[in-house]
């Protein structure tokens, strides 16, 4: 398999070009870093952005809802999506006010999405989103029913038109600003995760599993 | 002012109405708590959802880029907006797969923006993102010049047809697996903001602003 994506009309990267990637590896490891992405549809000519948990397995993402939701039926009728993922990295914090900046990486893919209908495919995308949430979790979770995949829909979408985008690093100033008297620089974010916070209807015997940073 | 934005067709909630809400608290406080949102419109006829930095001013959001920047020259040209924000607060381990959920924050905004071209709003919406990115940050930084303000498009879209949606607390299992032997709850996730990484070309007698939680 190629190394990188093929550049579309549509995925070449117009502003800033230099931030941008089309290699696999980069965006692999930005979609396996985040947990939720944004994804885009044309209902009734208008736009729609719904946030929604995906997983990625090898070069499709898999995302699912109840049967009946609106967002899930128009992806399953065959409708362009635009699926975006971003993961907010820093603050950059430059001499200039103009300058002022946030660090990122995103993900943009194009195309169309198909309902799984394979069961087995279908229980491999359930396994995928809930080792996603908690890695190991699927070999202890009850398993689902034949009725809970029924009301499951899980839809692929094909990783073809995609591409990445990414900014790093710390300010960058024009050239008479450094001089200002002024600290600059980059204030790391994060995604972290805190303590469990146990059910209430859960045995005080049984403990938590060890609570570990999903993002990379 | 009414305290709820008024429900539109679009916004109407269909999936889950329980975890909506139109109060105009809840919207705002979102919107106030995180600092990317995901802009999508209809670019010949097919999606498009692009990541960018936002502000909240009063009932209108605020958001920029380069004059020239595809997204910005059709969201001032008219096109319909939808605005969404998401915040990621817990992943949700239930005693089953099906179960397994994330908790969360969403809002989404429909409408047309308009590109500010009154200087002093532009100013005032220039500001508005500095000090989202950092509370006391415009005071200190060099003021943008007549050729920045002019190189920046900056757009503002009317917080009209709203929503909100929240899903939080732990997980709600089938009567019959609350039995099962198994550890259940909620791992709060945060973004968190690490300290500050200075610029090369900071003096060594310049300290760093108080690094502090951005997120509410």
């Amino acid at each position: 398999m190629n190394s990188a994506y093929i550049q579309s009309e549509r995925t070449r990267l117009r502003r800033r070009p230099q931030r941008g990637t089309y290699d696999r590896e980069t965006v692999h490891a930005i979609l396996d870093a985040a947990l939720v992405c944004h994804i885009g549809f044309v209902a009734d000519g208008r736009p729609l952005v719904i946030p929604t948990a995906y997983a990625r397995i090898g070069e499709t993402i898999v995302f699912h809802g109840a049967s009946r939701s609106r967002t899930l039926l128009a992806a399953a009728a065959g409708a362009e999506l635009c699926l975006t993922v971003t993961l907010l990295d820093g603050l950059v914090l430059a001499r200039s006010a103009f300058h002022h900046s946030v660090n990122y990486r995103s993900v943009v893919a194009f195309g169309r999405a198909t309902l799984i209908t394979d069961s087995d495919e279908k229980m491999a995308a359930l396994r995928a989103f809930v080792e996603r949430i908690h890695p190991g979790r699927w070999a202890v979770a009850r398993p689902p029913t034949a009725e809970e995949l029924k009301a499951t829909a899980v839809l692929e979408l094909p990783l073809d038109e995609v591409s990445a985008k990414v900014r790093s690093g710390g300010p960058i100033d024009d050239e008479e600003d450094y001089a200002l008297p002024l600290w600059a620089g980059v204030i790391p974010v994060a995604i972290t995760t805190g303590g469990p916070i146990v059910d209430e209807r859960v045995a005080s015997n049984l403990k938590p599993p060890r609570s570990s940073l999903f993002m990379k």
